[in-house]
């Protein structure tokens, strides 16, 4: 947490002055806004988390509910969504709370006597070291908590409109504000007041029933059966011995059951399975009351039984593998020629089981992709070509989690006298863990992402997939710190330049030629791209990590590239240096070439590129393609102009 | 964090229902309360927090100005601090916020050129393990902010009543409430009104100048001479290469400088050693102005220089080494005879220099070590000998601090030239490290601490110092945690139950001997001290750490001592069984005897007893000496009375 650097503060570090749209924030929807967010489930929380980072920008988010979300829904959070929460300054608070999965363990009927259950099997959940997250498990709500608090915290301080549900719209491309919508008040006093609101842009995280995919006039397609669940979040005793263990479990006739533990310590989520319907069924299989599923439970459970105290939250309901024919409102033959204007993220655009624990994470995923690029194009920062990368992105991720999670449904529902290997289920689930992780992922070149022409450079950084922390030593402090961990979710570029082998120096090693390319070239990105009068890293970051013990690096020796200036005290950064020591050396831990490179990183933490110490084009033509120059509206001599020396009283102790 | 248990809670875990006295507790001060807490410091703090999680005592906190700290004083905190964070559930949020120290470096003339200075050597900050938290610094008002919070979040909703100053008070031990106490309004509507209010206990937490300590009639005794600073919190740009680390800076003729850096990566705190002043000096020293502290750093950094863009807190102070003659309000020649009304804590019965960075952290431990003390007074579990144990503990502490705090002070004011081993300086602050990291106290036998007879039984575990936590598996979700870390300051007694080598069993074995004893018969502490009707682990946490690998451990063969029973739902709490696993093994690395053990740890965290699993008497009699009988006021057969289930509505997905 870098703070301080304006003057002391003398408050919460975590809770930012207000800003902008920020400083006595409007109370009643305007009339006219920025962006319209639909719903504060888990996507159009961390979109709403984000956008309030910009407090230029007028964002309002209108949610039908009366208030926040209280129980049920989701609880499955995977490594890459706490890695997301880190970049929004709350992973620490939501693992001390949530549920540590740490061993899955798999249950089937005994090999002599078929009618009970035995253990047969245990899982490490992370025994190749993808993430220093964890797998974690905890009530939906609490994560919309955290987000829609941080919202609050930063500068724009959105906070949801709550009672009032999104209608329908229309699109007016050559409008100043594109996008008209139908709202409806229908809580609180202004129940059943219809108004239309104008947006520059439209996000719909509205969920499975989206009404902003409906008037975008897309819809959902895939299979037309539907799997049924009876799902209950429980209390109660047990001689089951893993009660508090992720489980599957599965009978020899009485069906299965997923087990997932929760937050707490005693409370536990129960999936039944209740098979496939038909879509015709009419909904039949909804009125399955809950004595039934814990008689199911029991029944499954065999020679154990459960002692349910109580039913907390429960809900029976059926899914199909469906995917929405469209992310955005641009028409098939118009993508690549016009700009979208309107997005839907989340459960609008797929649906699947839960069984993979995928939904909420591939949702807030979802809402990080696009975020950062709405804050850069309606900062003036970015063209509008920019949102067309949203769709691209996004669709083919959305598709890739139906096929994965229609398969390990598949397989968790499938009869225990059909497994050919009776290892096999175990055997997949370790050798897929990748993908419900959410490290699987990995994007296409494109404006923001370049090939892998030079990837050797920086092995264990794969262009298109997450940027995965390693630990380095942090000169100005000397302490082990995880690289990735700096990078917050403030909108900016990530430049780690790992430095080639010679001792850090000013002047005369690859390194320091680049740093000072990067600094004072007229066609460096940072010069081009960065506004005159901010902090000289507001728009890239950019760090230096040298191969050398940090013993043997002083911040005198280290180009003023790495070392960006603060307004408005003119405070030098000496916290972007870093080197190996203690053990740690992340040039052999992520196959850095000893002749140095560039890995240049998103702000939603993906790698866009891994370039050589010599690049200068490359960069600077990559920067082009989705940077636009800022107007220098501020003081260009504000380098130079030092203030003068602030004093506070001396205290009396 | 367990939750959940009485039924699903939908909020943030951390805020916890108001009850007792927290219930729209009253904005104005009543004229009667059970205790009265003079200040908002470190140790005034951690009381208000511990007493707010205990809603039937009511607690008032006055304090004289307006509103909270903002900046300034104590900015060390050690790892016992750390660790008592977590026991109040904020160590997270601190560490992340605070400045982490892993390493100090010393500063020395050059010794062919002495005029300028040179890193002659590196310090680890814990080389041994001693904690497995850090050394950090932050601001003390954050501190003041955590602990304040939680006394909000807790049951009581304790809020200080700002501009309240404490004026004196008079003790009539025979009186209901014994204290009565003037203070005056110093800010506000009611600003100069003076009032009488009466209080059972009266805490005093008010520094240095300390008006309770005067009402009792205590004095400051120690040296005479008196040792001035400068010390001043800077922004500033640098080429000293260490300007973010811990640094003892020793120049040739030009004096010496204590380095601080700061949270945020940026701010740092320099003390400038002003040397020993005399009593009669009348303060000239403190006319120092900061311009002169600035220059004379300058002058010991020299061939370094420092520009410094801002000052946002500095002082000059003279202090002197001295410790109150007494700690409460019983006349020496009474110890034994009367119980104590009126404590102090803190700055209040002990100063030294700020060069160890003890201050804070010795406060809080001072309130740690009273506050439970009084609410189990005050609940009626305990008698009230048991506060007479707060001065006999506190003062050794505070002696020992002294003496430490003046052989450190002196050493690092010593003038380069007189040193005869030029390597000495760093290697007393190496041997000493236990000392400021907090963990040197070790409590005499008292009525709250054994002997250590059985010492060998657990080696690792000193009685009469705090618990040293140790990994271990919990059996219930398979995951290592810290054993340490379930301890909460909840007033509650552990009895951490080491299993013999025998196999978990029901019966049989020394352990479900023990079992059996503790949770049945008529002369266990548990079954005389536990109040009937409420959680079977009210009084008592039992934890059992069995030495087994976690998959031998089934929860069914485990005794039911060690699976506590909470209301209303009855719920079998699996919880607190513990195994060895993934290379972890407790039994080994604190030295626990194979034939088990039983380690007893106070409220405080800190080491009571260590009994053979034969113990019976002895637990018997050691709690009988400080423990009450509950008067059974519930109904003695809730433990029978399961109550009908409860089920929530279904939900629509």
């Amino acid at each position: 947490m870098q703070i301080h650097y304006r003057g002391y503060e003398a408050n919460d570090p975590r809770i930012k002055p207000a800003a902008g749209f920020g400083v006595d924030r409007a109370t009643d929807m305007p009339d006219e806004m920025d962006v319209l967010v639909v719903g504060t489930g888990p996507a159009a929380s961390v979109v709403t988390a984000q956008l309030s980072r910009f407090p230029s920008i007028n964002a309002r988010v209108v949610e039908r509910r009366p208030g926040r979300l209280e129980v049920g829904q989701a609880d499955g959070i995977q490594a890459r969504s706490v890695e997301t929460f880190q970049a929004f300054g709350f992973a620490g608070e939501v693992i001390e709370e949530a549920y540590r999965n740490v061993e899955m363990c798999f249950w089937k009927p005994d090999h002599d006597d078929p009618s009970i259950i035995v253990r047969t099997s245990r899982a490490p959940d992370d025994a190749t070291g993808m993430s220093e997250f964890p797998h974690i498990y905890v009530n939906q709500s609490r994560i919309l908590d955290y987000f829609l608090r941080d919202a609050v915290r930063a500068p724009g301080r959105i906070v949801p409109d709550y009672g009032v549900q999104f209608v329908d719209c229309t699109i007016d491309q050559d409008a100043p504000y594109p996008v008209a919508a139908r709202v409806e008040y229908v809580t609180g006093p202004r129940a059943g007041e219809m108004r239309t609101v104008r947006a520059k842009y439209l996000v719909g995280g509205d969920g499975a029933r989206s009404r902003v995919r409906a008037s975008l006039g897309h819809g959902l397609h895939g299979e037309a059966a539907l799997h049924a669940w009876g799902v209950m979040d429980v209390l109660a005793n047990t001689d089951f011995p893993d009660i508090q263990l992720k489980c599957s479990i599965q009978s020899h006739d009485a069906g299965n059951i997923l087990l997932i533990p929760r937050e707490g310590g005693y409370l536990v989520r129960i999936y039944v399975d209740l098979g496939e319907i038909d879509e015709l069924d009419g909904g039949a299989v909804r009125s399955t009351p809950v004595e039934a599923i814990i008689a199911k439970a029991n029944r499954i459970l065999h020679p154990y039984s459960l002692d349910v105290r109580a039913v907390t939250w429960w809900s029976v309901y059926e899914v199909a593998h469906r995917i929405a024919d469209g992310f955005d409102d641009v028409p098939t033959d118009l993508v690549g020629i016009q700009t979208p204007r309107a997005f839907i993220m989340g459960d609008a655009c797929h649906t699947h089981s839960a069984k993979a624990g995928q939904g909420m994470n591939v949702s807030i995923q979802d809402g990080f992709n696009l975020a950062w690029k709405l804050a850069a194009v309606l900062e003036g920062r970015a063209p509008e070509t920019l949102l067309s990368t949203y769709a691209a992105e996004r669709r083919v991720v959305a598709q890739n989690l139906i096929d994965f999670d229609k398969e390990w449904s598949e397989m968790m529902a499938r009869p225990v006298d059909s497994w050919e290997d009776p290892t096999e289920l175990e055997r997949y689930y370790v050798a897929t863990l990748e993908f419900p992780a959410g490290f699987m992922t990995q994007y296409a070149p494109s404006m923001i992402t370049l090939g892998t022409e030079d990837h050797d450079l920086a092995a264990g950084f794969p262009v298109g997939k997450r940027f995965k922390s390693a630990e380095v030593i942090r000169r100005a402090d000397n302490r082990w710190r995880h690289l990735g961990h700096f990078h917050e979710a403030d909108g900016r570029w990530r430049l780690y330049v790992f430095a080639d082998s010679a001792a850090p120096a000013l002047s005369g090693t690859p390194t320091a030629e680049f740093a000072d390319w990067w600094s004072t070239d007229p066609a460096s990105p940072l010069v081009r791209f960065t506004p005159v009068g901010g902090d000289s890293d507001a728009v890239f970051d950019t760090k230096v990590i040298y191969q050398q013990d940090y013993t043997l690096v002083e911040p005198s020796a280290v180009p003023n590239a790495f070392k960006p200036v603060k307004t408005p005290l003119g405070l030098i950064d000496i916290n972007q240096i870093f080197a190996a020591g203690h053990g740690r050396d992340i040039f052999r831990d992520r196959e850095i070439s000893r002749d140095g490179a560039i890995v240049v990183v998103r702000p939603d933490q993906y790698v866009a590129a891994v370039l050589p110490l010599s690049a200068r084009e490359e960069l600077a033509s990559f920067f082009d393609g989705h940077m636009l120059t800022p107007v220098e509206t501020s003081n260009p001599a504000s380098d130079q102009d030092v203030p003068t020396i602030t004093i506070a009283e001396r205290t009396a102790l």
